[in-house]
Formats: C-alpha cells, sequence, structure tokens
C-alpha cells in the first residue's frame, strides 16, 4: 500500500468514527439518517455487482427501499421488527419492483432477474442494517449511553475478529479456509479470531458490569463473542462471493482507501442482526446473571 | 382448446375448489397446510423460471423458506404479519441462502442471481400468499364462518375481474393495453375488468351484511372491487411478464388443465395482501359504516 493510500486510510478513519459514534449516541433520526443513506448507497453498490451479471437492478426503487427499511426502524425503533411496518415494506416493494418492471422494462428488461436482485439487494443493504437501530432502542435499555454501549459491543467485536484473524492468520496461517471464496483465508485466522473475540466479549462485558442492568455473565459473553466472530467472518465471506462473482476488487470508492459502503459493512450487515437476536432473545428471556437480573 | 382438456379442466375445477373451501372454513393448520404446500410449488415454478435464465436458484432452501412464511402465518395468525417472526424470517433466510451460496456453490454458482431469486422466489410465492392466512384470521373476525365470508370476497372479486376482462375484452377489445407484455390484454378488457368486479363487490357486501359486524357500506364495497380488480390484473402480468421472460407458456403442470401453482395463484398473490391491508386499515380504523360499526 502506498504512504499517501495509507494517509487517506487514516484520515477518513479520523473524521469517518467520530461521526459514527456520534450518531449511535444520538440515536434516533440522526443514527437513521447515517444509516439511511449508506444503505443506500450500499444497495446502489450491490446493484453494481448485479450490473457485471449483466442485470440491470431497478436502482432508484431498490435504494429508495433500503432506506426505507432504516427510517421504518427510526419510526417506531423501541418496536424491533415487530409491528406490521416491516413486512409491508417486504410486499409493497415486491409489488413495487414487479410493476416498474412491467411498465418500465417489459420482457427485454430481464424481469426476473431485475426484480429479483432489486428485492434482495434491498434487504442485504437495508433491512440487515436496520437491525443498527432496532439495537440502539431496544426497549431494554434506557438513556444515550446505556444503548450506545449495546449497539458499540458488536462493532467493537466485529473489528477486533478482523483484525485477530489478520494477524494469527499472518503468523500461524497454513491451512486454507475457502480458497475457491477468498484464497487468503486461513484456518488458523479464522480460529484465532474466535478465540480473541471471545476474549474481548469477555473484556468487554466488565465494562458493561459498571451499567447495573447490564451485567452479563462470563459464559454468556463468551457466547456473544463466538456468535459475533463466526457471523462477521461469514458476513465477510458473503461479500467476498459477490465481489469475486462480479469481478470486483472494491465493492465502491466511498471510502477513500477503504472501499465502498459494503466494504466497511459487510461484516456489520450479519453481526448487527445477530447481536439484536442475541440480547433480545437469550439475554431478555431471563438468563441468569442477564441484562434482566 | 381439446374438448378432453375441457373435461380435464372440470373435473380439476370440481376437486379442487370444495377443497379450497373445506381449507378456508377450517383455517389454522388446515389452511395452512393447504397454502404451504401451494407456496412451496409456486417457488419451485419461479426458480423453473430463473433456470430458463441460467441462473440456479437454491431450490430446497428456497421452497422451504416460502412454506415457512405460511406456517409462521399459522403458527400465531391473529397477531398477522406483526410480530418480530416475519423480519426474521426475512433475515435468516438470507443468511442461510448467502451461507449456502459459499459452501454448496462457490463463486462459479453465480451467488450474486442465485441468492437473489431464491429469497425473491420465497417472498413471492409464500410471503404474499401468507396473507391469506392473515386474512381469515384477522381479530375482527369471530367465528370460521365470518373468516370464510371474508376470505371469499377478494377470491371471488378475483376470479370475477377475470371473467370480466376476458368476456368485455373478446366483445368489445379493440385497443391493446400493453401488448409486449400481453399481447390479448385490451384496454376494454382492463375497464370492463373493474366496472364488472365492482359490481360484484358490491353484491357480495349485501351478502356480508348478513353479519351484523361485516356491514361495509356501498362506496367502501365499490372501492375494494376497484382495488381488488386492479391487483388481480397487475399479478395477471406481473405473472406473464416472468414467463414471457423465461420463454415458458405455463409456469408448471400442477393442475391439468389450468397450468402450474403460480398460474393459478397469480392474481391472488396480490389480491390477498390488499384485502388484507383494506380489511386491516381502511375498515378496521373505524370508517362509518364499516365493520366496526
Amino acid at each position: 500500500m502506498a504512504r499517501s493510500e495509507t494517509t487517506q486510510r487514516v484520515v477518513v478513519a479520523a473524521v469517518g468514527i467520530p461521526i459514527a459514534i456520534g450518531a449511535v449516541v444520538a440515536g434516533g433520526w440522526v443514527l437513521a439518517a447515517l444509516l439511511g443513506i449508506l444503505a443506500a448507497l450500499a444497495a446502489l453498490e450491490f446493484y453494481r455487482m448485479a450490473e457485471q451479471k449483466s442485470v440491470s437492478a431497478l436502482r432508484p426503487l431498490g435504494a429508495t427501499l433500503a432506506a426505507a427499511f432504516v427510517a421504518l426502524a427510526a419510526g417506531a425503533p423501541s418496536l424491533g421488527p415487530d409491528g406490521v411496518g416491516f413486512a409491508l415494506l417486504v410486499v409493497v416493494g415486491f409489488l413495487l419492483a414487479s410493476i416498474t418492471a412491467i411498465w418500465d422494462r417489459g420482457v427485454e428488461g430481464q424481469p426476473i432477474l431485475a426484480v429479483s436482485t432489486t428485492i434482495t439487494g434491498a434487504i442485504y443493504a437495508g433491512a440487515l442494517l436496520s437491525f443498527g437501530l432496532f439495537l440502539r432502542h431496544l426497549p431494554l435499555n434506557s438513556g444515550a449511553l446505556h444503548g450506545t454501549a449495546i449497539v458499540l459491543f458488536p462493532v467493537v467485536l466485529t473489528w477486533a475478529s478482523d483484525t485477530f484473524a489478520y494477524f494469527t492468520g499472518r503468523r500461524w496461517g497454513t491451512r486454507k479456509l475457502i480458497p475457491r471464496v477468498s484464497p487468503g483465508k486461513t484456518v488458523q485466522g479464522a480460529a484465532g479470531a474466535v478465540i480473541g473475540t471471545i476474549l474481548v466479549a469477555v473484556a468487554y462485558s466488565f465494562l458493561l458490569a459498571r451499567f447495573p442492568t447490564y451485567r452479563i455473565g462470563i459464559l454468556e459473553a463468551a457466547l456473544f463473542g463466538l456468535l459475533i466472530s463466526v457471523a462477521a467472518q461469514v458476513g465477510d465471506l458473503v461479500e467476498s462471493l459477490f465481489k469475486r462473482d462480479a469481478g470486483l476488487k472494491d465493492s465502491g470508492a466511498l471510502f477513500p482507501g477503504h472501499g465502498g459502503a459494503l466494504d466497511r459493512l459487510d461484516s456489520l450487515l450479519f453481526t448487527l442482526p445477530v447481536a439484536y437476536l442475541f440480547f433480545r432473545f437469550l439475554i431478555g428471556s431471563g438468563v441468569q446473571g442477564g441484562l434482566l437480573s
């Protein structure tokens, strides 16, 4: 990597990370604005990949639909994905996409594949990302600091998982994990990521213990670390797979030196829903030592 | 049409219609079993269309997911598409499809298009059809007869719309509606369908007036007829578009003389969700003369 690119990376991170944390602390419509824009851009990047497969998705509709999932989440965040809204968005999205395919495209416009990529891109980039907002406003949380600490838990672990995978893989990596999808990944790197993430999760749980309502047991924290590391690695592999399918190196160039929105979000798109489910069902259901104890 | 094919059509209808009505009256898991099987078969037909576009969807997963939308609806039908289940199914479906794409297919398996068609087929055939069950068990309804009358309302109107379109189009049809998608359809047929469906809707509303809690005003019934006829015609066009894209005449051969499951369900996939929304929001929200008055 050229020095100027490294500088670019650092500058982008130095600007981007505080903005992201600020949006998480603010929550509500501020966080929704950030996530909604990212969702729309990530959907457009997915459609650019589909374009490489000679399929022209219904871009404006799909990007709007992706952002609409986030906006819906902001409209009633503490309701989570409950409520009729999520289902309606899926149904209305399908109806609008197929109607657009009839009137704008006709048979020559490859309607089966155009509608399929439009809907799936909006779900991938929008519906999955909206779980960040649901997590921030889980009814168990009270106050910006509480919700922020919960959202940053999977975010920190996702970053930890990537970092441990990279360094363990570089030091001990010999056996390839799944070379036809991602030639650089090794079994040792994947294992190192899981172990390292579990350790960071346990450490983070000590920090969470400062909030009396958020005491999370060591075993639960370890399980959470395991789940998040696996989800993060799978999310990374899925995006790699899509990029290789499309023959692209980066999903886009939104963040100079960091690639596109999907490149930055790939793991989070999988870890945020997993984290939501973990806190809602496993911890929220009254496990000993859990959030509600 | 050959005489033997006509006989086949009549026999299939004579067997199929009583089964369908019986399942609607029974509701719950009986109706879910019928709709779940149809959803899985319709999803497989969609995947067969995608196959004609050289995309091999993840068939067992997609068909299971389509049926799972219906099963979910049966699990808590009066909850409707509210509750976290619908969103979870979409998210988990996407995660499973992309993981399957990594391990089963790799880059050569066209993962972008395989995942996209898998998810979208399950939504088209499964999520949309599950609204039949939601409609049957709308909390406003009490008793099998009530719910049956409500479900049969859009079903009868969908059939009326098709029939009026056919006969008005044949008698007065001159101007093509959208020849590049469906060469046989005319503007006059579409208009005749809307007018005829409105009349049938008003007539059906008199029948509904026998149930004291279901008194629906003439204007509401007319609006419902308009909405259902438009939705039925659009649903028909969407499936025609997909079939022409795939170069197929019928979606399948499930019902001898009637084509495949999608051929039978094409309009209902659009009219059932529209009917659910109409009864839930327009009528349920306390419009004068509505269900709750």
